[in-house]
C-alpha cells in the first residue's frame, strides 16, 4: 500500500489561500465574503470535521479584506477551531433557535452596512445557503446599507485550481479507488445480491485506506444497466449481467470520482461495443484536456466518440466535472461551459451513452491538468469490458 | 444477525404522509409545498439515491392542495423517480446553469401566483435552502402576488412522529450498532492509532449489516478527551487513555446516532465518576421520557443529574434530539425546547458534562417514545466505565 500523505495543510496554505481572495476581493469591490457552506469554511480556516452531517447548527466564516478570517460558531466546534490557524472565533451556545448566530453576526456586519459596503455570498450555480432562509432574511432586514454580491465566480476560480498539497490528496484517494476496484473481480460472484457487492467493496475500500465511502451507486442488469444513481437491489447477480460500481471515496476530506464496468461470466455484444465507445470516448478526452482548451471542447472531443452510438450521451448533463473537496465541483464538461483548462485542475471525465432498450452505460476516470496534457489520477480502465 | 426488514416502503405510507399534509396544509390556508431538501423530498415521494451528495443539481417536490406530488427533477433522476408512488415527473437536462428548473417551476406556480395564493417553504431551524440563492430570489422575482411561508413548522409536527415502519428501520440499524459496539474490545488495542480503529469500526458496522456509516467521530487522550466532533488522529491508544466513538450508521436512509466510551488498559476515578454521572443522568432521562412530557422537563432532568459533577452540560448546547432520516432532527432536548413528547417520537438521550483539566465526556443511548414509556433501541450502555 502507498504511503498516505500528510494529514492537513500548513498554515501557509490558508495564508495563500485568503491572500488570493482578498487580492480578488478589492478588485471586486468586496469588503468580505461570508461563508457558510462546509468546503468554503474548510477551504480557508482548515475546520474540517464530520459534525456538518447534522443539519442543526449554522457555521460561519467572514473572510474580511484584510486580515485572518473571522470564525463565528457554536461553542461546540471551537476546540476544533482552535486548531486552526484562525485566531478571531466568536462562539455561541447553539442551537439557538431565536439567535443562532445572528446578534454575532450583526455585530460585525453592522459597519460594513453603515458604509453601504458589499460583501459575498454564495448564490450561483452548484451553491446552496446553509442557514435557515428565514434566518438569512431576518440578518438582511437588520442591516439596511448591506449589499450582497454573489461570491461564487470569486470562490470558483480560486477552488478549481488545486494546490500541489490538494492534487497530492485527491491522487492518494484516487490510488486507493483503483486498488479497489482491481479487487472487485474477487470480490463479486453469480448469485451475490449487489447489495451485498456494494458492502464488499466499502470494506475493501476502506481496507485499503479510504477514510470513508461516502458515494457508491451503480447498477446492475441483464445486457446492462438502466440508471446509474440508484442503491442497491438485493438481486443477485446473474450470468450476463454488466455490473457497474461508482465511488466517491475520500481521504483527509478529498474525494476519487470514479466507476467501473463489469460482465458477471458473459459480455453481450453491444454491452462489449458501448465499453468501447466509452473507452475512446475517454481516450480522446484525456488527449483534448490541455491547459488553453476550453470545457466545451472537451465535451465535443468525447461527444464526436460517442455519437458513433448515440447522439443523446445519456442525457445525464455533462461528461465529467470537476473533483476535489467535493464530490463534484465546477467545472462542467458540457457544452454551456466555456471554462478554460489550467494547470492543476482536477476532473472527472465521464462519458456516458444510452443504448439498447432503455440501456445507460458510463465510464469515468480522474485527471489532473499539467502543462503538458492530462496525467491520470486514476489507473486507466481495461481496454476491453472485464469479464468476472 | 436479525433479519433486516424490507426495504423501502409501501405506497399507501406515502398517500397517508401525503394527505396528513394537505389537512395540515388546508388548515394553514397553503396552496402547495415546494420542497428540495434531501429528507423532504423522500419523505413524500420514496425518491431515494446517495445522488444527493453531488451539490450540483437542484431538486424539487411540490406537494399540491389535492393530488399527488409532482416531482420537478434533473432528467438523470427520472428513471429512479418513475419507480416510487409518483406519477407526475417533469424533467429537465441537468446542470443548466441558466435554466436549472426555474422554467418548470414557474410554469407550476405562475397560476397561484396569480391567485396571491401561499405556498410553503422550509425556512425555519434546522433547515437550509438546497438551491442557488439567486435562483430562487429569480423566481420569486418572476412570481409577483406569490406568498411565501414558513413550513418547517408543519413539516416538522408530521416528521417527528415516526410511522411502523419508520420505527422498524431504525430499530434494525440501532441494533447494529449494538452489535458493532460490542466487538469493539476485540478491535482496540494499545498502540493502535486512533484513525485505524476508526476504520477498523466502519469495516465491522459493514460486517453487522450497516449500508454506511457516514458519521463517525470521537476522541482519546489520557484520563479523557476534549472535543466530540474532530476526525480521528494518529495517535496511538495508549494505557489511561479514555476512548469514545460516537456513530451515525445508516440503513435504508434511517440512522442509529449513539456513542460508547471504553478505558484502555485503565480507567482514572475522574472518569469512571464522569461516566457513572451521565450513566445515571441518561437512567432518569429513560424514566422521564413519556408521552406529555415536555423536552424541556426532558433536558432537567437529566441535568439535575449533570449538575452533580458540572453545572454547563459541556456547552455542547442540548442533551439529545430527534432522529430518522437525519443524524440529527427535530426536536432537541434543551430548555428552549417545549415540543411535547407524542407515542412514536424516536429520539437520542445524550448527556455530557465537562470535568478535569478540559475534558468532556459524552455518552448516548437512542430511545422510541411509548405510551407506556421509553423503550431502548441501543442496547444500553455497560453500568461502569468498560475498561479495555
Amino acid at each position: 500500500m502507498s504511503k498516505a500523505p500528510e494529514r492537513g495543510f500548513p498554515d501557509t496554505e490558508f495564508a495563500t489561500r485568503t491572500s488570493r481572495a482578498q487580492a480578488l476581493m478589492q478588485r471586486a469591490g468586496l469588503a468580505g465574503l461570508l461563508l457558510m457552506t462546509e468546503p468554503e469554511v474548510r477551504y480557508f480556516s482548515g475546520f474540517h470535521t464530520l459534525f456538518w452531517q447534522s443539519p442543526t447548527r449554522p457555521w460561519f466564516l467572514f473572510v474580511p479584506a484584510s486580515g485572518k478570517p473571522i470564525a463565528i460558531i457554536p461553542e461546540i466546534g471551537a476546540e476544533l477551531m482552535r486548531r486552526t490557524w484562525i485566531q478571531d472565533i466568536r462562539t455561541w451556545s447553539a442551537p439557538a433557535p431565536n439567535d443562532d448566530g445572528q446578534s454575532l453576526l450583526t455585530e460585525l456586519l453592522t459597519p460594513i452596512a453603515r458604509r453601504k459596503e458589499s460583501i459575498g455570498v454564495m448564490k450561483g450555480h452548484e451553491t446552496s445557503l446553509r442557514m435557515p432562509l428565514g434566518d438569512y432574511e431576518r440578518l438582511l432586514d437588520g442591516l439596511p446599507g448591506l449589499q450582497v454580491t454573489d461570491a461564487t465566480p470569486l470562490v470558483r476560480s480560486m477552488r478549481m485550481v488545486k494546490s500541489a498539497a490538494e492534487i497530492q490528496k485527491i491522487a492518494h484517494i484516487c490510488a486507493v479507488g483503483s486498488r479497489s476496484f482491481a479487487g472487485v473481480p474477487d470480490l463479486a460472484h453469480q448469485g451475490q445480491p449487489l447489495e451485498e457487492l456494494f458492502r464488499e467493496f466499502r470494506r475493501e475500500a476502506l481496507k485499503q485506506g479510504a477514510d470513508d465511502v461516502p458515494y457508491l451507486v451503480g447498477g446492475a442488469d441483464q445486457g446492462g444497466y438502466r440508471d446509474v444513481i440508484s442503491p442497491p437491489s438485493r438481486r443477485p447477480l446473474n450470468a450476463g449481467d454488466i455490473v457497474m460500481l461508482d465511488t466517491g471515496a475520500a481521504w483527509d476530506g478529498y474525494y476519487c470520482d470514479f466507476d467501473r464496468n463489469f460482465a458477471i461470466g458473459r459480455a453481450d455484444d453491444l454491452s462489449r461495443r458501448a465499453y468501447d465507445v466509452l473507452w475512446r470516448a475517454t481516450q480522446d478526452g484525456i488527449a483534448a484536456a490541455r491547459p488553453g482548451a476550453t470545457c466545451r471542447e472537451l465535451y465535443h472531443a468525447m461527444q464526436s466518440v460517442i455519437a458513433e452510438m448515440d447522439d443523446q450521451g445519456g442525457d445525464v448533463g455533462r461528461l465529467g466535472h470537476g473533483l476535489g473537496m467535493q464530490l463534484t465541483e465546477w467545472p462542467s464538461i458540457a457544452g454551456f461551459d466555456d471554462t478554460v483548462l489550467q494547470e492543476n485542475m482536477v476532473l472527472t471525465l465521464e462519458p456516458s451513452l444510452g443504448y439498447g432498450d432503455g440501456r445507460i452505460m458510463v465510464h469515468e476516470e480522474n485527471i489532473v491538468i499539467r502543462p503538458e496534457g492530462a496525467r491520470l489520477l486514476s489507473s486507466r480502465a481495461e481496454l476491453e469490458l472485464p469479464v468476472i
